[in-house]
């Protein structure tokens, strides 16, 4: 557990008073700052401290979390700051791509002050719980490790690397993953809904069991890419995959259901296999994803 | 546990074979017919009856399994059985579509025999252990209540519906359900590989843990499927989430990587929020598969 250390909050929309939340919860002086004042009310009365400016914000505390709409939001607070920021480390929590944070990253050490970028692993009711994390990157490592113990309030603190786009890039691509399990979610249930079956038993009866008891499969495929060398193993040849891949695109058009989320799919297997690699495992795609042969 | 009845597995391929293995080892009598006989070999080794001809092994046992590689082979091996599968229940394991299946129940009738479709939710390794089921649907419902003691060898019976299309249907959901994320993971791995991340480290350390612990959503979302109402719960907003996944196209595209899995998912997020609904949740992109609008 950490001492009580003074920390800030600029930005309070679902996430940054989240944030702040789990701040004050965990015994340190918190300073927020919102655009729009009153949404710090709720955090004043659980004793957060208000400033009157973000400079005012900023000057409060060594450790800024910063946790606003884009990274256009953060720009038009941050850079009217100027000399407040000095020998402080902002913590952007804010969402945007690997190129923004590294831009940011840069304009932070023209201007002398510290910087390190995250990403947070977890929506704003989990905040502060065991199941939340957060992903850093920048090349303030040492503040980092300082302020480590504070950060550690919103969940818990993973260090990616010195690259300040790299937290960004992890957390998208995680979302990456995510929607493809939720967008083959919604193809799977689109076809049994075309039978009348019951989406909620038939999700969590057969399909959360089958998709998560699969994912282990994931590790297998990423140490092949790691490799080079996409042999099968527990798996089937994708030529024999391609196949049945088929009967999934089949069904799903004669029962009504849109094949658009199956296709790029198809298509990936379908070249690669006619590329010659009809023996390697599924993981193969990834080289036509690699090389952004369209 | 069952007593000892006598069955006849058809086809030993890679899963016939892990089948009639599962059988033999529930004590059962095992009756085996490959067109390849050789294949049968390791059986027979292990106390199983060889049959000279698939007429002979249909007319050993009343619950007559079939195994080959598509309806093709099922039919070259079965229609000129005729009448030597009267009294007995075909239960056909074979990958196909609901379509295929429907058309062989009808036929299996025709001739007056029962028939149960099925499908195998595993790989031959983990047949007759717990982690597998199998899928069962057809109308004789009798014949399967009957067998479910011996079918449980292989696996968990699970009976789906009256429907023969229904355990076929299910099945390619599913699977749809793993490609999607599968090409989800895949996506997520050519990202950070894109910045030489370790694939191996990634999936065991982030992504297989993320898309497990989110997984459960999709409870969530079908609940909201079979109500029609895409009322937002604990996820944001439609017209946040293509915010933010405009991100992770723009991500992957600048760190080199094809956004081709991304982009029909994209797709159905624009069209929904321009038809209306982003202040829906996710879900509410099934309207736009359903209803086939391309
Ligand atoms: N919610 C989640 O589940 C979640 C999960 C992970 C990451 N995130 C990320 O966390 C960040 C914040 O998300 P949120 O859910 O808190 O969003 P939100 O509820 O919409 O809050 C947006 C915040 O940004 C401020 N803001 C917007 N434009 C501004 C401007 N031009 N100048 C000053 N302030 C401005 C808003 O101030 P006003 O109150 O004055 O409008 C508000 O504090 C986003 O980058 C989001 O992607 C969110
Ligand atoms: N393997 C898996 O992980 C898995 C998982 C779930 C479902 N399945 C399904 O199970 C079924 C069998 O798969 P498998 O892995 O056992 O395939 P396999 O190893 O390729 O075996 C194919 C079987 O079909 C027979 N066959 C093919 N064409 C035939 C014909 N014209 N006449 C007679 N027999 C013919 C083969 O006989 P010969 O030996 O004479 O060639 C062999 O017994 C497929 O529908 C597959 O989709 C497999």
């Amino acid at each position: 557990m950490a001492g009580n250390t003074a920390v800030t909050v600029i930005g309070l929309g679902e996430m940054g008073a989240a944030l702040a939340g789990a701040f004050l919860k965990a015994g340190h002086s918190t300073t927020v700052w919102n655009r729009t004042a009153s949404k710090a009310d709720p955090l004043v009365e659980q004793g957060a401290e208000r400033a009157a400016t973000a400079a005012e914000a900023a000057q409060a505390s060594p450790v800024v979390i910063v946790c606003l709409l884009d990274y256009d939001s953060v720009h038009q607070v941050l850079d009217p700051l100027g000399d407040a920021l000095k020998g402080r480390t902002v913590y952007n929590l804010t969402n945007g791509t690997p190129e923004q944070a590294r831009e940011t990253a840069k304009w932070a050490a023209d201007l002398g002050y510290d910087y390190i970028d995250g990403g947070i692993m977890a929506v704003p009711q989990i905040v502060g719980t065991d199941h939340a994390y957060v992903l850093y990157s920048g090349s303030n490592t040492e503040s980092f490790e300082r302020d480590k113990p504070v950060l550690s309030a919103m969940g818990d603190a993973r260090f990616a690397g010195t690259d300040a786009g790299l937290a960004s890039l992890l957390d998208l691509s995680l979302l990456a993953g995510m929607y493809g399990m939720l967008g083959g979610a919604m193809q799977a249930i689109a076809m049994v809904r075309s039978e009348g079956v019951n989406a909620q038993q038939f999700s969590t009866e057969l399909l959360i069991p089958y998709v998560t008891s699969i994912a282990g499969v994931v590790a297998n495929l990423a140490r092949q890419i790691d490799n080079d060398e996409y042999h099968v193993g527990i798996s089937a040849a994708l030529s024999m995959q391609q196949v049945g891949f088929r009967n999934i695109v089949e069904a799903s058009r004669s029962q009504g259901v849109s094949s658009e989320l199956l296709d790029p799919i198809q298509s990936l297997m379908d070249r690669r296999v006619a590329d010659g690699f009809g023996n390697d495992d599924f993981s193969g795609v990834i080289e036509l994803l690699k090389q952004n042969k369209k």
